[in-house]
């Protein structure tokens, strides 16, 4: 995310710095009070320009709510920590409810684009095109009511009290960060910041260690194939990315791969896990679909084949994690 | 495959020497005729201790027979071609109608295995127990009665004229092997046999150069779902086999690692394609049971869930074949 220029800076309070280039000198206050002015300004940008709802304007609003959450999170300390968590809770409502339809068009595109490979006739198909066929309509069928209600719901919390009252706490942002007044926001930022952002990668770390990355690194191991054991996963997931943008409080003004301390591995990591929840969720609305009542044995069998093929994306991922993982701490490691 | 001590050096005739330890002196007629003579008289011995047929008593049978039939065809340039030709054609007949009874055994076993697996009470299971029952009664009841025809036709084989015919051929090994009279027979073992043998490796490894190895060597590239492209791997399969069997004739007095120019991979790449065909010929039968009519929904969709298995335990085992053959490779490349 880069820096916003000039046409945003007149959101940034006089008790702040918006070219603060240098973190070494930058008090914690300043880095902090930036970072979420320029996210606050993204987010009221988007609320401007696309005020109709709909899954691009989503998007737009998500990926500073994202990151707002995220450094109000792991710079709690620095901040109104009562303020910093009942905005926080508000934009976690905010967020899931605008993220809903796009994962549903996400979800419904990934099980179409399993099928077609599952029966393409190229070859002797694993499903009949007659089975594929009728799964995939089931499928269309439930997955573009549940986007349809998913958009609804998006455009009412759009609408809402609720989401003007976040609005409005999104805008004290771009005008004044509440900051913790006991806390160290003065401090040098080389003591104060820094040190949450390693928290953080150590909550990340912790993580990691828990995941079973030996089994993970045995190929078609069958771990994958119960959805038991995908929490762990996802957890690492969501620490990954708060690892990943609480690096970007710090040195906002430098391309992510230039972050100092940044891990290189959070990325292809991240996208391993990103479609280990993509593939888990995927199987999950197979296995509900073969739930409808009175559906054809033909229906029935290919959502089985699809949610068994959902399921070994799931392992795969995992594989794919683990690669990322290891090869680069053998590389780092000397 | 130990050589036959005392108690069957009776059934070998006297132009032939049962003691031809070593190889460098033996004649290629002498080895030859030595080792379809031992074959040839554990058959003999199978069908005497074991008249009624089973499980058992056809594996006994085919064991030998397995091996009489490759030793006709490798070493075919030494023998009367005609007759040659004839009696693997009746050992093929004959070793595939005793085999399904076990096939049949095994393929439940297998299929049951993987939707215990699959329906595992321990964890969040990705089938329900109610429909991987189901599945489970009716993919047992398919293949019993599919094993119960079997049993009945390997009985009725062993009671056929045409049997006899076989088992009279096979007698005559044990007496007398028709070598071919214009051929190198009685060359030295040195420059005969071994050439054949060198090229049954030498078709192995022509059969190995087709199959998508490099595919092969990353994990979830899911070309197992379809069964089109298994054919290759099953001649690889066979191909291996052939080769194992050819360096029994060779080198009979040895134990299987100490046989010299004999590839220490065929052992586990082997197995390896064992477990390929098993799995695919697994995943057929539960497409094969989701045809039935008028089945319920959650029975088909377990079918799929356990197709889909089978086809990544496929793929699984096509990995393995390219560890064992890549790995070994490397080993020995310096």
């Amino acid at each position: 995310m880069q820096r916003p220029s000039a046409d945003t800076s007149s959101n940034t309070s006089s008790n702040t710095s918006s070219t603060a280039d240098s973190s070494d000198t930058a008090t914690a206050g300043t880095l902090l009070t930036c970072y979420l002015c320029d996210q606050a300004a993204d987010f009221l940008r988007a609320l401007r320009t696309t005020p109709e709802g709909g899954e691009e304007a989503a998007l737009d609003l998500r990926r500073p709510a994202r990151r707002i959450s995220a450094a109000l999170h792991t710079f709690r300390p620095f901040l109104d920590a009562a303020w910093a968590d009942r905005l926080r809770t508000e934009l976690a409502w905010l967020s899931g409810t605008l993220a809903r339809e796009h994962a549903y068009t996400a979800r419904l595109a990934r099980l179409l684009e399993a099928l077609g490979r599952l029966s393409d006739t190229k070859a002797e198909p694993a499903l009949s095109s007659i089975g594929a066929a009728r799964a995939g309509a089931l499928l269309e069928r439930q997955l573009t009511l549940a986007r349809t209600r998913a958009h609804s719901a998006a455009l009412q919390a759009l609408g809402s009290s609720r989401f003007h009252a976040v609005a409005d706490s999104v805008a004290l942002l771009a005008s004044e960060v509440p900051l913790d007044p006991s806390a160290h926001a003065d401090a040098d930022a080389v003591d104060g910041l820094p040190s949450a952002v390693e928290s953080s990668a150590h909550r990340l770390t912790e993580a990691v260690a828990v995941l079973p990355l030996g089994r993970a690194s045995l190929p078609y191991n069958a771990e994958g194939l119960s959805d038991a054991q995908d929490a762990p996963w996802h957890t690492v997931r969501l620490l990954l990315r708060l690892n990943r943008y609480a690096h970007e409080v710090l040195y906002a003004d430098l391309d992510a791969e230039g972050r100092p301390g940044l891990d290189p591995r959070v990325f292809g990591a991240g996208q391993a896990l990103d479609r280990h929840r993509a593939a888990s969720e995927a199987a999950s609305a197979a296995a509900s679909a073969a739930r409808t009542p009175r559906i054809a044995p033909a229906t029935a069998y290919a959502l089985g084949v699809l949610h068994a093929d959902q399921r070994h994306e799931v392992e795969a991922a995992r594989y794919a994690f683990q690669q990322v993982w290891q090869q680069r701490a053998a590389v780092t490691a000397p």
